[in-house]
């Protein structure tokens, strides 16, 4: 592809023909600048087969802003729209609509409210409000999913990584298996979620975060072919990279080999003043391996060498791993303890690619439209009760219980006091059984989940850095409770819908079975 | 991301860090400038579970050609790696290092052969061989493997699509579940393997096929927020787009809302001189559903109107909706081969995403290097025999047995002549027991796959067109013995080594093992 065909395909012609269709519709009738309110929510946790999600860890804002702010429909994309003809050979896109594309092909009439990046989420909730003119919302539908599910369903993968990894290093490793320049969207959502480095040169220089990385198997390979040895491989590395020193230890036998002779360099290392880094393991039975490497580094006098691990990694892997450990280490008389603090994980294509399960379900869904300065409600009725849109102008609040933990994340029309309800009714979306009334000694905070963070043209908002974003998702984890972090069987959370939206919902119900019967 | 930043991710530091801490040991010790032969090669075709590809569609050249030729070390990467720091605080890249790349950092000295795009590819078959510089032939790795895999593993999932769904319309619809802007090489992917169209605006431009799509349930909301009638919206529709009117006819009912109002409009359409198109459904059983709505078309006079059908589809779904309509249909007075006809495809996530296997798994083995001009075998040895690498500077064959079909494909050394033995002598890269000799009457072709497609720092091969590829894909599906199509339990292909191949590996082996004995 050649710059002007990238543009082609990465502007705001990155969506799909139909909004297209529809917005010349909207144009054409005379809704085109209606203004329409979408909600942005997935449906589900991912779910990846053996195994599941109990949260997700929102990602993918900032760089979605940055598309709005510069996504336009300008003479090469209308000229590209005046070519499309219709079966029957006309133009299908036509003049007049296409002049207002050109003059109002952007997206400065749009609102976005969001919660922010990094902050742990839930489905059904609505994580993005768009209020807009008709037709240009309904063009942003196709590319706000694409960056907004795909970040999230990595950060989330990430998260679920890093909360089995004992607080350990890890490492996304993932570029050469990911799709393909998705892996740069991937990575930084991977930094959200978790992973504290990444071998991705560019993007990890992009977002200042420094990009790891030794050597790969083809380096001993290289002085083995040419008749040296390993034992030379080694030296040759540890002589330009003396405190950086880690070696990949299984090109030829993890235990026999690679192993003892790194334990050779590292021992003329530290005779030269440096402190060896350790070793990497990348094939194999990685918790046996570890154990035995363990032992012979400690037998060595470095106890403190790190053993990274690859090869096929993801949270069960990673699981797995420290279970066997923490089983086995002490028969061969390590302290699985400290051997699973100098362990560190590189994670490759079962974290970018979110092993299991590789799409997060979200939707983009018309909940209002205004009328003489009002927003009036629109519903969506599915044979699937689950199904049924929650209509309305909304925002999303989280309640925290007593003990300060979060207990539900409770949707309600924008204009509700929730703070001040007394007693605090948190129904269930779709079933009237299930509701809970809290009194005002049993929550300990409601806090306001969406905020404005597009308006006029341009973000209206200050991202925050990727640390501040670690942050604000450790922070949400720790006040999510432990069984809802499971990686098997998580607990529910509860979303909860306020008694003011359960009525409104319940009375379109009635009305749309009314005027259907 | 800026443009700046767009730059720094995508050029040349799409790769991993290994691959630049690597090629600086190499030029510390001067063996950057070596040649070096690498072999992409892929291990195993995909697995998604419950079923598994018997080929797969090769795909993703074209545009790795086109990152090879603009990708070097410019003056804002060199500023980029000379920040990098050691644990120690010291430049981790050291300035002669930098000037070389400088100077030196793109593809000039890399040679690649390839196979074309559009065929269909085995594993553990040289489908890139790269002979360049080994610093650089070793920092091309992460991209080659990035750009190949992906586009391969898409074009695979729309082969195998648009085999099972009897030869009608397949249409990509997966951007706004795609992993980001991968979504723009996976729709070009889908066309090459398999989809006839996508809803991809930008890049179907690119490409030159138009861009495919009508409208969406918001649109029929949108008219019933506003106090009208799924009719009223049908019928607004069909007065923009009389000759391309699909109708979305899900939103309300299916069977007792949206078809028997599509028809209304469609009877309008008819009147007034236009050729109605037809219905899509995005919910529901589908197989029942398009039979039941075929029926009401039949009746109503529209046997021609075509049955779009999306939601959740892959290729075993399609495969299960055209086995029900075989088995149901006639029970409801429906011609099932006219149904079959008269059905389109709207695949999403599941083709977008590779369902069931997000990745394949491909690698990159350095196989040789030169000394004194001639290419000297490289051996990585496994524990697994399958996973010993096929050494030296080799090229690859299909041979096509008397009836004219595909019955293997052949490793060679690049100057055998292969052409010309009698018997050709197939062996099983690794298991003693298994080969076969052909005499001359027994094989009706040998092909050679690798043509060279980039030297000096350019692209020497003109890519074919998206047609051109399509048309090489069918050629090669239909060489393909039927048991190999199979969506379940697929035959095995056979992948074969020459007996000189053979031979040398086998001697390599041995050395290796007295080596390490």
């Amino acid at each position: 592809m050649n710059k002007t065909q990238q543009q082609i395909s990465e502007g705001i012609l990155f969506t799909d023909q139909y909004q297209l269709t529809m917005a010349q519709l909207y144009y054409r009738i005379g809704l085109h600048e209606k203004k329409a309110q979408f909600d942005y929510f997935f449906r589900d946790y991912p779910d990846y087969g053996s195994h599941k999600s109990g949260y997700c860890v929102n990602a993918g804002l900032e760089w979605l802003l940055d598309w709005m702010g510069e996504a336009r429909f300008g003479a090469l994309e209308i000229e590209q729209l005046k070519s499309q003809r219709s079966s029957t050979g006309e133009q299908l896109f036509a003049d007049d609509f296409l002049d207002w594309l050109s003059k109002n092909g952007n997206f400065e009439s749009v609102t976005l409210y969001s919660i922010p990046e990094g902050r742990v989420v839930h489905p059904n909730t609505p994580l993005a409000v768009v209020q807009g003119d008709l037709a240009m919302a309904q063009i942003l539908e196709t590319s706000l999913l694409n960056h907004l599910t795909y970040q999230t369903l990595i950060a989330t993968k990430a998260s679920r990584m890093k909360d089995n990894c004992c607080s350990q290093l890890l490492m996304e490793f993932g570029l050469r298996r990911a799709q393909e320049r998705a892996a740069i969207a991937g990575t930084r959502a991977a930094l959200i979620g978790g992973a504290d480095f990444s071998s991705n040169v560019g993007i990890s220089h992009v977002l200042g975060i420094p990009p790891k990385g030794t050597h790969a198997h083809s380096m001993v390979q290289v002085f083995l072919a040419l008749g040296a040895t390993e034992l030379d491989a080694f030296r040759a590395f540890a002589e330009i990279y003396p405190d950086d020193c880690i070696l990949l230890v299984d090109t030829i036998n993890t235990l026999e080999s690679g192993v003892p002779n790194a334990i050779r360099v590292f021992e003329e290392l530290r005779k030269k003043g440096h402190q060896p880094a350790g070793i990497r393991l990348d094939s194999g039975d990685l918790a046996f391996l570890s154990i035995h490497s363990a032992k012979q580094l400690n037998d060595a006098g470095f106890p403190d060498a790190k053993i990274v691990l690859s090869n096929q990694l993801d949270e069960l892997a990673i699981w797995q791993i420290t279970s066997q450990i923490q089983r086995e280490a002490e028969r061969y008389g390590v302290d699985p303890d400290s051997l699973l603090d100098r362990l560190a994980y590189g994670v490759g294509t079962g974290l970018i690619t979110s092993k299991g399960d590789a799409a997060l379900d979200g939707v983009y869904k018309l909940v209002a439209l205004e009328e003489e300065g009002q927003w009036i409600p629109a519903i969506k009725i599915s044979e699937t009760p689950q199904k049924t849109l929650i209509p309305g102008n909304k925002r999303l609040w989280r309640v925290y219980d007593e003990r300060g933990k979060a207990t539900a994340d409770l949707i309600a029309l924008h204009d509700e006091d929730v703070e001040n309800l007394d007693p605090l009714v948190l129904r269930h979306p779709s079933l009237t059984s299930m509701r809970r009334a809290l009194t005002k000694d049993q929550f300990s905070k409601i806090e306001p989940l969406l905020l404005p963070v597009f308006d006029g043209g341009k973000p209206v908002y200050q991202s925050p850095s990727i640390e501040e974003m670690r942050t604000q998702r450790q922070d949400d984890l720790k006040m999510l409770d432990p069984g809802v972090r499971r990686l098997v069987n998580p607990h529910i959370y509860h979303v909860s819908i306020s008694q003011t939206l359960w009525d409104l919902k319940k009375n379109l119900v009635q009305k749309y079975e009314r005027n259907n019967a």
